[in-house]
Order: C-alpha cells, then sequence, then structure tokens
C-alpha cells in the first residue's frame, strides 16, 4: 500500500540508505517526518543542506571540520610530535572522550583493502608521509580497527614511517574492561596473555 | 568534539529527534550524509519537502495518500459496507499485509487519552460517525491496539455506533501465532483462555 504512496515510499527509501535502518525503522521515519510541521521539515533539509555545504576535510589531518582547521589541529596546547592514526573521523570522536590524549589526530578515511579495490593510494596515507616529512614527529600511535585490514594497514603504516627515524606504536590488545573471560573469543584472551604485565 | 563541528551537530539532532534513533546512531546517520553525493544529499532534502508537500488526509478514510483519494478508498472492489478502525496510517499497512481483508478503512491517528489530553474530539471519531451515517454500513472492525487507551476508545465507538444499528466487532485476543506461552503474560494467557474455540 505504500508503494502507491510514491512520495512516502521514496523517503522511506532515502532513510533506508543510512546505517543501520532497515526497511521498518525507514518507514517508521518517514512517517515521522509526515509529523513534523513545515518549518521543522525545512530545518531538516536546511541541516542537510548546511552540513554538505560546510563540512570538509582540515588540511592538516584529514578530520571533519567546519572551520579553517579542525578544533584539535587548531588548538595550540596539543602536542603535535605525537599523532594517532584512525581510521575515519568518528573514531576520533570516540579517542577523544577519553580526554587523556593529548597528541594530534591523522584521518585515513578508510584502510587498505584490495578485496574491495581499496589500495593505499585511496586512503589519506600520502598526506600521513608527508605530514611527518614536514612536521617534527616523534611517535605514530596507530588506532586502526582491530580488524584483519587493519592490522594490515597497521604494518604498512609502520614499514613506511619507521625508516624515516619515527617511534610507531599500536594499541594494546586485551580483554574490554567489564567484559567477561568466559564470552571472549579465543583471539581475544591469546593476545591478552601475550600482552600480560607485572602488578 | 563533534560539538564543536556545529553544523554536524545540529544534523545529528535532527535525525535524533526521529523515533528509535538514540544520539550514537544519529551521529552515524550524520556522518552517512556527509559522505553522500552532492546529488544524494539533494535528492534526500526533496524527498522530505515532496512528501511532506504532497502528502494529506483521504477526505474518505483520513489515511494518509498523494492522490484524491487513498488507494483503498479509490479501489472500487473494496467492500466500503465494512470499516476497519485503526489507530494511524501504519496499522492500514500492517493489515493490508495479510491480503484477506477487503473492506475499507478508518484512521483515527490517535486514541483517546485524557491523561495525555487527547480527548474524543482530537481524532478523526467525528468523520467517523459523519461516514457511518452517510454510508451504508455494515459492521465497523475496531482495530485500535490491545492497550489501556486502545480499548477505551474501542469501548467510546462502540457505544457511539451501537445505537446507528450498525454491528461492532473487536479483533480477536489471543496467544500471537509463533509465541511461546512460557513467555506470554497473564493478561494474554487469560484472554486467550476466555476466547478458547472448539476445533
Amino acid at each position: 500500500m505504500a508503494d502507491y504512496i510514491e512520495s512516502l515510499q521514496r523517503l522511506s527509501e532515502q532513510f533506508g540508505r543510512l546505517p543501520g535502518v532497515g526497511r521498518k525503522s525507514a518507514m517508521r521515519m518517514a512517517f515521522a517526518v509526515l509529523e513534523l510541521t513545515d518549518e521543522q521539515a525545512q530545518e531538516f533539509c536546511d541541516a542537510i543542506a548546511d552540513a554538505k555545504a560546510r563540512i570538509h576535510l582540515c588540511p592538516n589531518c584529514q578530520n571533519l571540520t567546519d572551520r579553517e582547521l579542525c578544533p584539535v589541529c587548531a588548538d595550540l596546547s596539543r602536542d603535535t610530535s605525537v599523532i594517532c592514526v584512525v581510521e575515519d573521523a568518528r573514531d576520533v570522536l570516540s579517542m577523544e572522550k577519553v580526554r587523556e590524549y593529548r597528541g594530534v589526530y591523522h584521518v585515513l578515511h578508510g584502510v587498505i583493502s584490495p578485496m574491495n579495490g581499496i589500495t593505499p593510494d585511496k586512503i589519506k596515507l600520502r598526506e600521513l608521509i608527508e605530514r611527518v616529512g614536514r612536521e617534527d614527529v616523534r611517535e605514530i600511535i596507530v588506532a586502526t580497527n582491530p580488524t584483519v585490514e587493519g592490522e594490515a594497514t597497521a604494518m604498512y603504516i609502520a614499514k613506511l614511517v619507521k625508516p624515516l627515524g619515527v617511534k610507531v606504536t599500536r594499541l594494546a590488545y586485551g580483554m574490554p574492561v567489564g567484559g567477561d573471560i568466559e564470552y571472549a573469543d579465543e583471539v581475544t584472551i591469546y593476545r591478552a596473555l601475550e600482552g600480560r604485565r607485572d602488578f
């Protein structure tokens, strides 16, 4: 029946393209839009157009920003000699939540994945190497996701950067805090064992 | 940090207002919009504006439509002497999926809920009564949700419509198909017992 209401169907398809939105949720969102006032719907459209128009990559670290530099690069109190390399801009948000890290970031916008046609030149690796050559970098912390592609990308970065005399580190593997050993997978337990530390 | 990227924050707030979308999902959707091409983002905006502009209530049954009449009312093969009364337009979609019902609908756009200030005049009840007076209606199937408000609304409709000589029925209560008696609540089991039928 909804297929008969073409404009509703089209709107729900738009929502359905967003990550984590199934067909039922998409339809529910489309119905919710119909219940918005005209002003609210306009605001929604403006927010989409505005975000698309204003947000670009920070020329320094490739993070998203609507200013000249991203908030981290613009913050002069950050330690620019330590660069944390992450897969995408959302990872910067997660790292920043910790409030412990005072270095800067580099956003790759992807990981090397030859199976999906993502070769090293398709992600922001060249920009990272240029940055290491240009700035006085002491350490690169590779914080790609602990997946096969994330690992491979981390190794690739280490190989490229180490010859430049920069220390390359990787986030620690182990048991997630609050996790349950009973439910942890073998690889995680193995890595936690391997990385065990003295009290 | 995302708060620094104002336009991203604003977009994610818009998504966060949709039903079933938490803060994290909203941010994920906002990021997804940034990855759309300009044309795709424009399409999204157009779909919102279009749906808002075109979709209105069917003058007959109050269902949503972008034509003159809704698809059900426009379908001359439907039995207009049976009206199924539902809470909102999504319920029409669910009923239509069954492909068994050949009557027409009436969408209330809400249920009576004095606690929330929704009195009978705030939902499309007057339109239902007018319709019963105008058309040759044989039966009204009340398919409001099995909640306290849905029940009260069903009783209210029965009281209004029965004196007009129209049969009023209610959807059966009982065990959902594929459900598990072990996990069913007492009221459902009680209703299932009460409504038991001969083989």
